[in-house]
């Protein structure tokens, strides 16, 4: 590296610097003290070059913000509100000091998106580089995985699939245009996490960090229910038509995209009469199963991994 | 991996499992639930094997302790009390499953000393094996770095060098028996929190991760004070004549050991009447000294580089 540790030390104090009100004692001290809350949220995820991201397909802002996505992700799930965010990272001495600045700010921005603060963090030298960010967040009303039950309707925050077609789009080097392709690229490369569709009336709530089918598996288990998705449902979704025609481009199956892709960071409820994109029912019994016209349809596994 | 990620997320569960009525989620869902604090303390820290720890200088215990126990002595640092550990590791693939159990009981062990739960945690495969820890705790009344008073008296809960002379073992490869070289390569592997000493009533206070000169000027910088520590009162100090035989063995200066080593996990703290070591006294001014009968003396800097 071509600059010191105070060097960093002081650009990423200058990007996280905060006046927020929360922080009674922010970066510099062994810790940072901030006003905590009855119910506390705590997440933690970590990503490495090479398996989650790689530098060469997403900018260092990307990476930041979608680091920083996946953790705001797993507590707005809970029904949670995210307060602070610590970033313990290991860096290869590669990066250059802007590099270190632009990750800094994705996850700043994110940060700030989610009406949270970075209040710590932690550098250590490493082989390879990555980000572990932890997520403290608070809910008064807090949601989780295990309260749905047979009757209610299945529903998405938005149409997922988007990141995974991202992914195909990198990982077969291809060069498609047009607005699908650019959409997927972005959700790939920093997720759009939707604040806006409210899911504070649901039974049961998780983040789509790995796939629609492998968290209703994970909710279906946790609530002692069966997770129906409904493909007349999915196809009449709005967005349904885009994925679709990119999901053509890309020679896969929509649906493969839309219900085994990962990583879009949406969030799938239970519920009655919620807002979001209806794709499904709990129903009595056990496990997931995928619907068309009344009956079951098997989906051969699609491993979306990661390269 | 001879293993899937389920069994060792099973593994995890065991380990990691709590009855602990502080928690009301546990593992399991998208996120952690806890009760919170008014006053939360956050602090995270990342160890990288061949940086901060070698497998082969310590057992997957030792490890797991260590790092836990850096997280938990900033939380001391500041007053408080440790409620929740998460864990973000990075796994290479050629450890198997006792080793990652013995890692998780090091942790889960270190947490339940310092009356702290480990309740989420994160495993993502890598080139390179790393442990981040983010530790969340309470302080009613925090203590900062930057409240000593010219007058105050500067303490420590125990004597320094321990770890670094621990350290210099292991890079010299020394065969040295005795009580005093096996203490400090248990104070390297593992170092001991010293949980006894009250410092409720500091003035300032740090964990001395860096070492004693390193964390004494951060102190004295935030305090606006000088901190004069003195060889007197550290050749008088109970434990002495051990570090100081250790050095003599190890061919180094005891007081560059004690006031250079860093790694000893233990409390700095500045006041007046505190228990523990009396090392010197903040004055007015700027900066750090090492006085001795009266007089300045000029240390040499040490780089007990970590490898």
């Amino acid at each position: 590296m071509s600059f010191s540790e105070e060097q960093v030390i002081e650009v990423l104090a200058q990007v996280f610097a905060s006046e927020d009100p929360r922080i009674i004692l922010g970066i510099g001290d062994d810790a940072a003290l901030v006003k905590g809350a009855a119910q506390q949220i705590l997440t933690t995820d970590v990503a490495v070059e090479g398996v989650h991201f790689r530098t060469e397909w997403s900018s260092a802002y990307e990476i930041g913000k979608r680091i920083a996505a996946a953790n705001v992700a797993d507590v707005l799930s809970m029904n949670g509100n995210c307060d602070y965010l610590l970033v313990a990272a290991t860096l290869t001495g590669n990066e250059d000091l802007d590099w270190i600045r632009d990750l800094a700010q994705g996850i700043a921005d994110q940060a700030k998106e989610a009406g949270a603060v970075v209040v710590g963090g932690d550098l250590a030298r490493s082989q390879t580089l990555s980000i572990a960010i932890t997520a403290v967040g608070h809910a008064e009303k807090p949601i989780l995985r295990s309260g749905a039950v047979a009757g209610d309707s299945i529903f998405l925050s938005s149409l997922t699939g988007w990141s995974a077609a991202g992914l195909a789009i990198l990982t077969k080097d291809l060069s498609l245009s047009g607005a699908n392709a650019a959409r997927a690229l972005n959700e790939y490369r920093a997720p759009t996490l939707n604040f806006r569709v409210d899911f504070a009336s649901a039974t049961s709530m998780s983040d789509v960090s790995d796939s629609v089918i492998t968290q209703g598996r994970q909710m279906a288990k946790s609530s002692g229910v069966r997770f129906e998705f409904d493909v007349n449902a999915i196809e009449s979704a709005e967005g349904f038509g885009e994925i679709s025609e990119l999901a053509h481009e890309l020679g896969v199956n929509a649906l493969d995209l839309i219900l085994q892709g990962g990583e879009d960071h949406v969030l799938l409820a239970t519920g009655r009469d919620l807002p979001g994109i209806r794709i499904g029912s709990a129903v009595e019994g056990s496990g997931v199963a995928v619907v068309k016209d009344g009956g079951e349809i098997k989906m051969a596994p699609v491993a979306w991994s990661h390269f």
